[in-house]
Parts: C-alpha cells; structure tokens; sequence
C-alpha cells in the first residue's frame, strides 16, 4: 500500500542552484530525488514547502513524496536517505501523513531567518551570514519591521519577474533580534513574493543606514515605500547566504502559538536550532 | 624606521593543512605570507601563537611581523591585507608592539574551544562542530574536565610523535557551557601538547558515553588515567574540524581575569564572538 511520507530537510545552499530541479544544475530536489531513485528502483517525485533559491540555506523545508516501500518507516527512513544524500543535505525527521498531504499547497505558515553579523568579520560564518562593518540599531531595524506586519500589497518588495498573480500576503510576525554575536531577522507570513525576504531586508539596512533618518523617519520612509508599491525607489537585495528557510507550519501544528509570537525560544523548544 | 606589528588573525581551517608551511600544500602560514609579500615586494617571515593542525579553525590566532613600510599603519593594515588573503583568512585586527614581541615566545594564555552539536544534523554546522545524535550530560563532562584543572603530566593526552620534552602543562580553566544549540569545551593552558585538547574532548565523550559509569565513576577514570601517563587506555582522538583556537593572551592583557574565570561573558565583552 502507497504511504505519504513528510520529511523535514536541512540544507546548506551555498553549493546549490536552488530547490528546484534544473537541467545541468545540482539542485537540491535534484539530489533528493535522486536519492529516492536509489532506494525505490525508480523516479519518486517530491513536493516542498518552500523553492528555495540559489545559495539560500534550509534549517526546517519540508518534503513530501508517496513510498509503496514497507521497510521505508519513519524510524529508517531518515537514516536510509541519509546515507544517500550528499553532505549539505540531511533529512532531521520523517511521518508519515495522510495521501491528502501537499507538503506545498498544505502548508500555512513560513518561516524565514536572515543571519547578520555584525563586527568582526568571522571566515567561519561567511557563507552564513551578511557580514556589516557597523552594529545597525536594533530598536530603528525593529520600527520598520513593524510597519510590515498585517496584510499587505508586497509589490514594492517583489522582485522584478514576479508573474501577475496578487502581491498581498499576510506577514504574522517580523522582527530583529541578537543571538550570541549575530543580529537575526526572522519573519512568518502564509507565503513569500519572489525575493520578497531578501528585498525587506536589504531595504531596512540601507534607511537604517542612512545618516539622514533617525528613528521616526526610518520608519515613515519604510512605510511610504510599501505604500508606493512601486520598486522604483527600493533598497538593494540582500545576498542569498544569509538567508535561511527556518520552519514550515502545518494546520495541525497551528495550536502552538509560539512561532507566530514567540521569541526565539519556541524554535528552541521545539528541537530547532536557536542559530 | 623597522616597525614590529602584532596582527589577530581568523581562519576557517577546512581547506588548509593546517598552520605551518608545507612544500605543496595550502597552509594558512603560507597564503598569510604571500600577502605579505605582494605588499612588501620580498618575504616577510611571521610567526604565530599557535601552530594549529590540519583541519583546524581560529577566531583568534596572534601573528608577529616586522615591516619597513610607513605606509602600513595599523589602521589601514588589516583592509590591505585583507584584500590580498583569500576569503577564508581575515585579519580581524593590528597594532604597533615592541621589537621584542615574539607571538609565539611572548605568549602567556592560550584558549582553545571544542564545538559539539547534539541533536539535529545541521548541514551548515558540519564544518565547525562535531555532531552528536544523544545531548551529553553536562554535569558529567565538567565532573571530568574539573580532573585536569592545574598543572599536570599529560602525557596520557598527548599524541605519539610528541617530542621528548617535558609533558607537564598548567591547565587554568577547562570546563563545558552551552551556547545557543552548542556545548562547547573551552580550556586554557599556558601551552598545549600536539593533539591535547583532541585527546582530552575525545577521551572525555567516550566516557561519558559508557553506559557502565556514573558521575563519580566517570569522573575516577579520567583521574586515573591522566595520573597513568600512558596513552594505551586513552580514548579517541576528536576531529579537528570543531577545534577553534579561540584567543591569545599576552602579558599587558592578564590584568583582565576575564578568560582565566569568566564564563563566555569575558569573551563577548572583548569583541570576541560567543560562538
């Protein structure tokens, strides 16, 4: 009998197109995929939560795919795949779901971290974190983040290639905080726009930056650029590396309320890692 | 007029065989010298505080060189030669010192940390710590590693090959923490034997590990066999992918008791990362 099986996946990026398969190009559905071929005898497609792009990192994606293999339990099946897949890919856990399970079209919410490190410029975080000379002050960052929260037209923030669909998304929860000698961003909507994450980012660094803007003005500044939606006058992307698709929620897991409140510690509780 | 500059120095030791030059291999002695070289137009020889292995990483390395160039002042050194090292070295910080500083000789306190991560297998960790699928016990390690506080033979720990020198060496602190998902071992000695801290963070896992011990237990056989001197029942030797020689310290610095007691606060507080 056909089983659904949801796996959780981390992942380093940097060594990756991205998610999604592409011909001549080692992309982690790819090796996923390919993985699976050896187990099974045969191609098995895979669905995931989030398509990550080139050079963008994974604590939390989630996978599903369909086994007719009994032997492929939840217990086996991490360290069955394990011994399959590169390195720069680990599956952490596996359950089996219901056939309805879309591990895409199921998921409500995402939740994303952007790692900055600011000051001494660490050659072991480089390919994790956006390095900045200067410590940016969390309380200006955090006014900012603020005035995305809610529903809203994205447009402003989506990245030029976008198709036509509706640029409005719900963002739950934005803000910044430290943990040891990093600044992180995390932030959880339903769905992201197209280098959406990437855009906030590296457009609150740059008004934070400005000499011009105190903290009042930053955050008016940030509003009004949302409000345009318009890229015309948007910040400049923030790299890839620093970039990180944290966890994926289920509606069975939405009883928990910590990720959509919580404060670094819910991930924590919940096994994730707190860096 | 010759000037003597001390320079902080971080590298990721992944791809490098390790400190000290080698014909035909890629060590961090060796491309830190080339940059010196293209600056200088001839060879500057440097030395270092510790000579670390293959494999592993600094945060807080310390090098000694000489320099006829006005120009090269301690403001502009570590951009200038941060432009000609390779992304996996930085020079984190420089000052003028005495002609008599020697960074290897000068040296009083050498902090060297042991990254572990229990629990989940972090593809961008894998470099910088050594996974562990079960949570040590803390209590039992520190049982242990209070052992080997103080001076000591520790020819139990110290790597065939040693030369025949005297093993004895004063331990000031050795204890472990946790740090965000992280258990770090963190010790510091007036100097290390070949392999030491490996040694110890191996033999002290795999006795905490022996289901056949408890607290006391655990902690009597590290006692005895750092007083056998004898490397026959000693346990496994720790990748050195999680060492990281963490920070050097020299005589004007020991008035701060920070590092000799502090409890990873001390390192924050001098710009040193926490992780």
């Amino acid at each position: 009998m056909k089983r659904t099986i949801r796996a959780t996946v981390a992942y380093d990026g940097t060594d990756f197109a991205g998610w999604q398969i592409q011909d001549q190009q080692r992309t982690v559905q790819g090796v996923f995929e390919e993985a699976l071929e050896r187990i099974h005898g045969h191609r098995v497609r895979i669905t995931a939560a989030g398509r990550t792009d080139a050079g963008v990192h994974a604590l939390g994606q989630v996978v599903g795919f369909g086994t007719e293999l009994e032997s492929l339990t939840p217990e086996v099946l991490p360290r069955a795949l394990n011994a399959f897949l590169p390195k720069d890919v680990r599956v952490l856990d596996a359950n089996v779901v219901t056939a309805e399970f879309d591990a895409r079209r199921s998921a409500l919410l995402r939740v994303y971290r952007y790692q900055l490190l600011p000051g001494l410029q660490l050659p072991h975080l480089r390919r994790y974190t956006l390095w900045m000379r200067r410590s940016p002050s969390l309380s200006v960052l955090n006014r900012m983040a603020a005035t995305i929260v809610g529903e809203h037209d994205f447009t402003t923030f989506a990245a030029a290639g976008s198709d036509g669909t509706s640029a409005v998304r719900r963002v739950e929860q934005a803000g910044f905080f430290t943990e040891g000698s990093l600044i992180v961003f995390r932030i959880t909507a339903t769905s992201f726009l197209w280098k959406m994450v990437r855009s906030l980012v590296g457009t609150m660094l740059g008004l934070e930056a400005d000499p011009g803007s105190d903290l009042l003005e930053s955050e008016a500044r940030m509003s009004k650029l949302l409000g345009d939606r318009s890229r015309e006058k948007v910040g400049r992307t923030a790299p890839a590396w620093g970039l990180f698709l944290e966890r994926v929620l289920y509606e069975r897991e939405l009883s928990s309320s910590v990720v959509l409140y919580g404060n670094g510690d819910s991930a924590r509780e919940a096994g994730f890692p707190s860096r």
